[in-house]
């Protein structure tokens, strides 16, 4: 991509009512200078790039056509949604984004009118957009709904319950598919099959999409109570082209697929399908990364590229120089270790492979490892069927993603005891994708179902050994919460050693307080204790590492409880049922009156920002241990 | 349905050992046997009647084709499966089915090892079978996977992510849809219209099936890996029928539909498909309650009708003279009552009109309620949508069905402070349903929400107050949770008054310790104080009705911690997580020593039986609470 200097007419519009005063012959030069704009931006604030260039001219024919924002657009997952931030006000203030107090990093409406619904797990769109849709029926209103959702957020089960329901209820709202084949990785599975089916069929869609409006001209599709006709009109575009569509199968008007980046032949179609009652879909077809040839050439790299030179497109690295390996990469290198010996074992990823580095393991030993797409529960009740038959299956899914996967943890892995160990990468705190992101409620949500093991590595040696451990016979469903980002030890190698389940370490000894920790919050804690240990002369903390939310070590609770008035509990979760809870409860129930204190995340939902920020406005930075500390010198 | 007492064939088989030894002209004459088994059987044991009857060719189908226990037969929900257990060695208990200790109500591996999964929450079975099918090649074994759906648990997410994935790995199983277009109320939906439309082409499907036939005998679809030939077979087949199908565009072969009663043709296609490669479905249609003309009349009552005369049909009332409502009824006509006078409300209800008694709005104002189908998640986003536009939605989930939408609510409902009344019926233990259905984790997974209003009435009055209370302007996210079964009062009717948020009552005073319950357990908790109080001369027992989970009364739990030396906490819900823990956790943040006994479900998960019973079993019947009370004497 050449650099150009040219923004004029992107500076003629700060909202969609400036782009609706140009003529529709200047929209591609516009495109030109959004996405101009976006990779400047990015190169030098760093966000997801590949997805919002793909969705430039989609973005533009939207506001361009539809009266945002009182029409609604519900953008899926919001990857996407760049340009639209841009373009609704938002473009000086895009420097900002993602960073503490700056421009969320997905659409919210809690920071615009523009942004219609929450969004940063996949899939939703369609479920929301529709409650929206019938309101708007219920409340005689003429607002029209939109909901544009990607492929890969297509393989998602609520997609699917969505669509299913959208034909059910009188209701005009129009999905927009962006189909670039690609969620973060490549899209899998045999939706997607189909639609690169459909993509290879122009001719008999673009005869669908005539027939169609020919009817629509005739006053056929007019009414949606004449639900006869609409099939009447389904069964003659199925006699022309030879082939029922699944869309139309489930009675959703379809036409496509387009080129989703020819944006004047976008606005004459979104023109024709606005005041087209009756919900229907429009298929396009794009290009994640369009229109920079880095970001085309490697889509997935170029999903969240970091900062880079527009220029030579040259990703410029962070300084790594002695920093730690990542947790996920350790979690990566490890899977393939430990799947050489145990030819048992099988790695499941929702659409992460790279996210969560299992495509380490993937990269030998293709076939034992799943990619199933966007579909957390499927992920699990899977891996819960190979358990069932012998298989140890280690199922990786972000903390917050696997929210989704709730029931099937319960239903379909805790009943039965299966030996699925479930990896819980993106634990607690996750920085800058902000609510929607963090994985706040793991430990709450897990901790009361039963025949569960959690635990959650100090460092990265831990990891490797629980992992180990997760995977020897007769454990038993496992979890392994681990977080974001680089761990602590300048080697991540060790040996693979088993640790004794629901047993901690006693890291030190001290005689005034005792801190319990979880996972990797406990390196903070050291350097709080051995900071105030150097302040306060005479004061000393012990600090447990307990490894294990459940099951407790009771001996080492035992010594505690017995040694010292008062415990700090430090978790990166949320406070309210969490790990603190969990000794609180062991303490009452053991009949002791030791006072804890519980420090983790408070009962509210967390912005964006660094880790270290968030960590402060949550509390449970270094310097508010300290101060719990300091309360008991 | 004449009663014949011949039950001569059936009486020969044990286990499908036995059944595979009869002659394919014998099965109508069994399945006849079977069908009364079950009739006589239920007539007296009540349980799921109408499934049962539908799938009793398809069993006895599928036990004699494949080689059971070896091959794997997963059964989705397992309302059908009745037919099943009488052939795999437990007719003589079927006596004992839904009792205590007795036959499990849904199959289960820790039953029997014909049962292959669990089965309770719908929509699992593609995904658990398609894991084991996967392993199975993995093992290189030679076993067939057989899962069975109902077109009801077909409209769930997680039943589409499953047949998404199907293609995606090299398996040979099959997917019978068991399609009778009822899950237990009338199927709804995109795909149920789908499947009518398919069965009224039997013509193009019967020359479908004989291409395919051709085609396999041709060899053309025995290598899985020669995916182009088989994409090959599915363009050919559209080519003849003009249409393409809905599964075959997601690359799995379908056959159907074929007449699910007619035994000997489901064995003669079973055979055929048996050793075909590749994933394929079966689709077969069936009558809900075949075979007893009162079930097959009024399928939703006979779903699980109670006792009843099997010569006449008539069902025997249980003698409810006297007899509170049930909790759903008051749900169900408060509602309308609400809706009446505020206009904004519209309820949401995935499949369950019948089981919450939100029919008895439907009934009247039938354009503002909405029956989603089997789909939880979709529930809960898609209210979170029209709450966004000013609708106020009561959306009633079972609380263990409600575990499918934990994303949901946090994501599309709690982030924004939508003002959605999510009512979780069936909350706490449900009885004869069993582990799957217990409504044991709302309190401790959905607590830790922010935003969350959080509440149980302790009888009718209170859940009218609380629906009231939680439709008024400004309350956002509002969770009602109350339990199966009737109420405690003679009348439930009573005026619609606020309750202010986050306040309990103090039900009585007493000077030696206080407990505090929440929701419908409070009535056993006043019975257990008061006859402890009469055993115990000069003992007396305050008792606080909590009401709210979240937020908690601060003014009570101050009065309490100041006067009480312990305070009694007693739920019908998680110990571990639950709301002692929230009043534990209370204690401790407001620096109080007061010690805290928590009662309430135990770490395991409970079986079936009455809620008598299993309340004993888990610690928190009347005599368990007056055993704790006696403690503090």
């Amino acid at each position: 991509m050449v650099k150009h200097e040219d923004l004029s007419l992107l500076n003629k519009i700060e909202y969609p009512s400036d782009l609706r005063k140009l003529g529709v012959d200047q929209l591609p030069e516009l495109c030109r200078q959004l996405r101009e704009n976006i990779v400047n931006e990015l190169s030098v604030n760093p966000g997801h790039l590949a997805s919002s260039l793909g969705a430039v001219e989609l973005t533009v024919a939207i506001h361009y056509v539809y009266d945002t924002p009182n029409d609604r657009i519900v953008w899926d997952v919001g990857h996407q949604a760049y340009g639209h931030k841009i373009l609704t006000g938002r473009r000086k203030r895009f420097c900002t984004n993602r960073k503490l107090h700056g421009i969320m990093p997905f659409p919210s409406p809690n920071e615009s009118e523009y942004d219609t619904f929450v969004c940063g797990h996949a899939s939703n769109s369609i479920s929301a957009a529709l409650g929206m849709a019938v309101a708007e029926k219920k409340n005689n209103g003429k607002r029209h709904v939109v909901a544009v959702i990607g492929d890969g957020a297509m393989s998602g089960g609520l997609a699917f319950e969505g669509l299913n329901n959208v034909s059910s209820t009188p209701n005009d709202m129009l999905i927009i598919l962006n189909d670039n084949n690609m969620s973060i990785d490549r899209s899998v599975g045999g939706l997607k099959q189909y639609l690169i089916g459909l993509n290879t069929n122009e001719t008999y869609n673009d005869m669908r999409f005539k027939l169609s409006k020919w009817l629509h001209s005739k006053g056929y599709l007019e009414d949606d109570r004449k639900k006869g006709l609409i099939r009447l009109g389904n069964a003659l575009k199925s006699a022309f082209s030879h082939q029922q569509n699944i869309f139309e199968g489930l009675n959703i008007r379809y036409f496509g697929p387009f080129d989703g980046h020819n944006v004047k032949e976008l606005v004459r179609i979104l023109r024709q399908l606005k005041n087209m009652s009756g919900p229907k879909m429009l298929h396009i077809h794009t290009v994640k990364g369009k229109g920079y040839e880095p970001a085309e050439k490697a889509a997935t790299i170029w999903h969240a590229p970091g900062k880079f030179d527009v220029d030579t497109g040259e990703r410029i690295k962070e300084d790594n120089n002695g920093k730690p390996a990542k947790y996920q990469d350790v979690f990566g290198h490890t899977l393939l270790e430990l799947a050489r010996t145990n030819p048992r074992i099988v790695g499941v990823t929702p659409a992460m492979p790279t996210g969560c580095s299992m495509n380490i393991m993937a990269g030998e030993m293709p076939d034992r490892v799943f990619d199933v797409g966007i579909a957390e529960g499927h992920a699990v009740t899977f891996s819960g069927g190979m358990a069932k038959e012998g298989l140890q299956p280690f199922c990786n899914i972000y903390s917050a993603f696997a929210q989704r996967a709730y029931d099937n943890v319960i239903h379909d892995v805790a009943i039965l005891k299966l030996p699925v160990v479930l990896c819980l990468d993106r634990a607690g705190i996750v920085g800058q994708d902000g609510p929607t992101h963090h994985g706040a409620f793991d430990i709450a949500s897990l901790r009361p179902v039963p025949n569960m093991t959690i635990a959650s590595p100090m460092d990265e040696h831990e990891l490797r050994r629980m992992m180990y451990t997760a995977q020897l016979p007769g454990k038993g469903p496992f979890v392994i919460r681990y977080p974001r980002g680089c761990g602590v030890l300048a080697d991540w190698h060790c040996p693979l050693e088993e640790i004794t389940v629901g047993t901690g370490r006693r890291l030190k000894d001290g005689n005034n307080v005792a801190v319990m920790s979880l996972g990797p919050i406990g390196n903070t804690v050291a350097e709080a204790i051995s900071e105030t240990e150097r302040e306060y002369t005479g004061f000393t903390a012990a600090h447990y590492d307990m490894r294990f939310v459940k099951p407790l070590d009771n001996n080492l609770l035992e010594e505690a409880a017995k040694k010292f008035p008062a415990i700090i509990v430090v978790e990166d979760g949320v406070r309210n049922g969490g790990f603190g809870s969990a000794i609180l409860e062991w303490m009452a129930d053991h009949g002791h009156q030791t006072r804890i204190v519980r420090m983790g995340l408070p009962d509210s939902f967390i912005e964006h920002g660094t880790v270290e920020e968030l960590w402060k406005i949550a509390g449970i930075d270094k310097e508010s241990i300290k101060t719990e500390l300091k309360k008991l010198t």
